[in-house]
């Protein structure tokens, strides 16, 4: 795909707080995000807390993990002084922006949304039929492309970076603000989705992509001794170390590459190719270099986590400037449907 | 049904400001409403443009009949120092208080809505099937008894007046609630219905009920000449002045009960029975009655509709206070979840 300029764009992430991120997410979403953020003339970042509600039902827990992903990132490299950087939750615009564009969002379009469709696929798999499709979806996640599309018009964001897979998202916000302007004038500006590069799946231990929901996952913040057991723990054959082996067919090379130099990569290369590299001693190249990428970062996400006033300071600074566009969005568009 | 004991209801009214208020509004939900008010321990009346906004597409529309909708209640005897007189449009915690309640709404209590239902039925008479049974339904009409749940429970209405085709609106208002609280603890407090004593169908000119869109209609509002044409257009049989009638048979005799003293109703009642009494003659006396009923709120509908700043100093106070609790309410419910 084209290169985007993004000397001009205001690029808008959103993380949902309901999970430790894994290494899978630090290689594939974080890193490259923040990245991004770098590239960008501007950068908002969100935690989205009000997705999360749709999956979390306990105030601890939705709470804990609203620090913990925020001291995730921040710790990963995020800067709060070059990105905005604030909670969903602290923009109340936001809300009242998924009500106006509820008015003008045709019901057919959301009956197209993937999470939807797959939680009726599952229960149409389970034999249900008729309205009984719909058993067990709350009307939060039914609606969360419209929550979604008051998330990037609010703060104006011009670029989000996308998987594949959600590329979905960004439409169906540009097809309801498309139609909001067309009902009431030219207010919203219409996003671009940017797929990044892709960083290729991350395997898991077991060689399966890697996912919580998989149970192979290695997490970004963990005790040094656990993460060794589990890096000890990556499946392999039974080849002995003098064989030689296919580097790209080992998940430990595959992983190997995220975190080690272009020599050190070479050199586990070379010693598979040849023989002579054991999986035992590539397991353990690969923890150091996990290790050494991820102990700043692990020393700063644990002195976060015991500062939360820190963090909420940064949050409360970013939702202020975010609030700042959020407003004159809504000002804009209750202007133009009547209500100013 | 039972007496409702109102000395401690906070009674909640909405009212769309979509259409000017006919005779048959005025008699049937406004009269009793503001009658119901003046029992109730506390009165809240919103006008909700947001729901309108479903129907209007047109800014200078939505202000115009907001306005022409608040004049009409205040002319017709709401006390906006006695009712707590607000835009729904001006309480934002509403919009976030919709967000959390669709996190714990079911979809398949949104599929029962009277509504929705009804435009569906109309897609499927009309051949749709599959998706196409949503063409033409926006997301706004599909959402809205979660939105009208928020509309009740942010400012926590204890009673809602409604008609016997509006108890559903109470009833999944109380179930949203009674999830969330089942979810995250007692924090909403459910609503109870009442249906008023039913005034009867008040009949429009032509006999049928009366409906603007039936265009058989008689505005509240509207010039005196005009209104005494209208009047004289009302359907009747052809039998002579000198002729016995059955009052109850004639719409104007109907009509006339809702404006008449209970002497004036015996006296035409009398005419009617005993002959002597003409549909022209009763015409002019059923049109001086709603004149004479209708004269001094039509001065006063007339200089507030001249003097918005006047009604909007009063509807900015109402949300002042309606805002008070709605902002505890939200309060509370983040508090519970797990944003505070």
């Amino acid at each position: 795909m084209k290169k985007m300029d993004l000397s001009k764009a205001r690029v808008l992430t959103g993380v949902k707080p309901t999970e430790a991120p894994h290494v899978g997410n630090y290689i594939g979403a974080i890193r490259p995000a923040i990245e991004l953020a770098a590239q960008a003339a501007e950068s908002y970042l969100f935690i989205a807390d009000y997705h999360a509600l749709n999956i979390i039902r306990d105030a601890k827990e939705l709470k804990d993990y609203t620090y913990l992903v925020a001291a995730s990132w921040l710790a990963l490299g995020l800067d709060p002084s070059r990105t905005v950087f604030y909670r969903q939750s602290d923009i109340p615009e936001i809300f009242e922006i998924t009500t106006i564009l509820s008015a003008v969002t045709p019901k057919g379009l959301m009956n197209r949304a993937h999470a939807y469709k797959a939680a009726t696929d599952k229960n149409k798999e389970a034999g249900k039929t008729g309205n009984d499709v719909d058993l067990g979806i709350n009307m939060g996640l039914y609606t969360y492309p419209i929550l979604m599309a008051a998330d990037i018009l609010a703060p104006r964001g011009t670029v989000v970076p996308v998987g594949k897979d959600q590329i979905q998202h960004v439409e169906m916000t540009r097809d309801i603000a498309g139609s909001f302007n067309h009902l009431f004038g030219d207010v919203l500006a219409l996003p671009d989705f940017y797929v990044q590069e892709s960083t290729g799946l991350l395997p898991g231990i077991d060689g399966q992509k890697m996912s919580k929901s998989y149970g192979n996952h290695v997490p970004v913040f963990m005790d040094s001794k656990q993460r060794r057991k589990l890096v000890m723990k990556i499946v392999t054959d039974s080849k002995q170390p003098d064989e030689p082996k296919d580097p790209d067919d080992s998940i430990i090379y595959q992983l190997y590459c995220h975190f080690a130099t272009d020599a050190e990569k070479a050199e586990m290369r070379r010693g598979f190719e040849e023989g002579g590299m054991g999986y035992g001693d590539a397991k353990k190249l690969l923890f150091e270099a996990i290790e050494r990428d991820l102990e700043e970062p692990s020393k700063l996400y644990n002195e976060l986590l015991a500062d939360r006033p820190k963090i909420d300071k940064w949050l409360e600074e970013g939702a202020e400037k975010a609030r700042e566009t959020a407003q004159k969005t809504l000002h804009d568009m209750r202007h133009v449907i009547g209500l100013s």
